[in-house]
């Protein structure tokens, strides 16, 4: 089936659709740019969530659980669950589907696991690519689960209008959030597994470390939410804390004007890695090779050498 | 004291004068162009070793009695230990560095710790800078000591002549090394702690997943050597191996044809980095936020934006 086929069928109901054309996102290096080209019309109706935290603190529960209260509410949920599993650390991804499973087989839910394959950059823009399709297809909710060790998966987070930290009361595992970047992006932040007996300092500390944020009178002021997913408690709370959050967004303009700062970062990413394609893949450029060989004699510097291939960039596009 | 100073003096003795040009590559995004710039004629005279492997198998350690072995033959040794550690995982860096001291008081030794601050990417252009320092300083040997756990820690590793992937007889090591890609850049494999007892398992695993890189007759064949490195153990036989590999590459004509390739990918990187500092950062480019402003409408995709940005880049490097 042709992908302008795919794109006409593309609709909620139509799952495989939906599915065929995210592989497509996921394999080819070409298609994505004729998908993404022909759906961005359908575009925005969607309201997105990123869902990160460390490895084992029950993220996949929690969008789980979550997902289930959306779809009691007839919204139609589409689930982008991120691997980045570093090749050392192993990880729960295929026991975290199992769970999942019971989600998957209910119609108003499309699940889908990305994992990585080699780039981590490329991953990233891949899952925002496809939250696209599953916008354009007509789902009301789209959330991303990724685990937040690195720059990439809060680029993810980062696509989402509300992002949420999970965290758990263990020694230390505030402090690896601080480390990580993660209380800065946090919107909402869940203390899971929250019945441990180190949740009281653990919201203290998050308490303190959210203080150090920079504010504004009219930031908008994070919470700290108590969490047992496994057992369901507290998601109907973070789920009134979301709708919260997206009100304070639509109240201050800040909806509208935060997609279009995010669109701007992935042009730039875009731009970049199409002119890496451009500059040494074209045969054409053969002036850039010369460049590059008559500087390679030893006294000329990386950055000089780099220097004199800028100079003599004209692209037109071809 | 000025870059250009620092440079005048710049020399293996003066270990005050290595240490502070590395100081201001690590710290400046600008003045690393003018070092770099000024040192590439003195370059070329250092033999590079890249040690990578996962945390915790004795990377440090072997790095340290290796280090004394080349002392012990009159060679002037420089180690760019670079811990890229995820935020998540901790790291061992201060112990490593404690247990390095005794050789940082030789005069023939200077080691420098580079540690990640936010952009990973960053650290494998700064470590292969600095690199060069040491290079144009006069040191006979550079050891890379690095984590391997992500594609810029092999990036750092590549920039060496001679790739050592370190691994210990642990049950799924040899696999996540597979899976990390270390399997495909190591000249030489080390199985560390060689006494624990899984370890003749764990050769044959190796050399199992060995066999399946792509040969051709004239290609190097990676051995497998045994080391306890705390006992130095087998230390001798992988400097001879080093040497080994040395030797093959002078005698098929690979060590320069192999330092070009590596200048050629240096240079590809510095480049695009230029250009994305050019693109967003210049004002002058208003061309380019007009494209951007009048797109951002919801019906042009980001890569149909990023097709029109590229069509009017006409950079001449000013």
């Amino acid at each position: 089936m042709t992908v302008e086929k795919l794109i006409s069928e593309l609709n909620f109901y139509n799952k495989k659709a939906v599915s065929r054309l995210i592989s497509i996102i996921e394999t080819s290096t070409t298609d994505n740019e004729l998908v993404l080209n022909q759906i961005t019309n359908k575009l925005g109706n969607a309201y997105r969530i990123g869902i990160t935290g460390p490895p084992g603190v029950g993220k996949s529960t929690l969008t789980n659980q979550l997902a289930k209260l959306f779809v009691s509410d007839s919204q139609k949920v589409g689930i982008i669950a991120v691997d980045p599993t570093s090749p050392f650390s192993g990880g729960a991804l295929l026991g975290d589907r199992i769970r999942m499973n019971d989600l998957a087989n209910t119609e108003n839910v499309f699940i889908r696991s990305m994992a990585t394959r080699g780039s981590m950059g490329g991953l990233s823009k891949k899952a925002v690519d496809a939250a696209d399709i599953l916008d354009a297809a007509g789902f009301d909710v789209i959330i991303f689960e990724t685990v937040g060790v690195g720059q990439s998966e809060i680029d993810i987070t980062q696509a989402a209008d509300t992002r949420i930290v999970v965290l758990v009361p263990e020694s230390g595992d505030s402090i690896q959030a601080l480390k990580a970047g993660l209380m800065e992006i946090g919107d909402i932040f869940v203390l899971n597994k929250s019945d441990r007996p180190a949740a009281e300092n653990a919201i203290l500390a998050l308490k303190t470390m959210l203080s150090l944020r920079n504010m504004t009178s009219t930031s908008w002021m994070p919470k700290i939410l108590n969490t047992i997913a496994s057992e369901n408690r507290g998601i109907d709370l973070l789920k009134d804390e979301i709708f919260n959050h997206k009100k304070f967004l639509i109240e201050n303009d800040l909806l509208f004007k935060n997609r279009k700062d995010k669109l701007l970062n992935r042009v730039k990413q875009i731009t970049i890695e199409k002119l890496n394609q451009i500059l040494w893949e074209n045969n054409s450029l053969s002036e850039i090779e010369q460049i590059i060989m008559s500087s390679i004699n030893g006294t000329v510097s990386p950055y000089e050498i780099s220097n004199r291939i800028i100079k003599n960039i004209k692209l037109d596009g071809d």
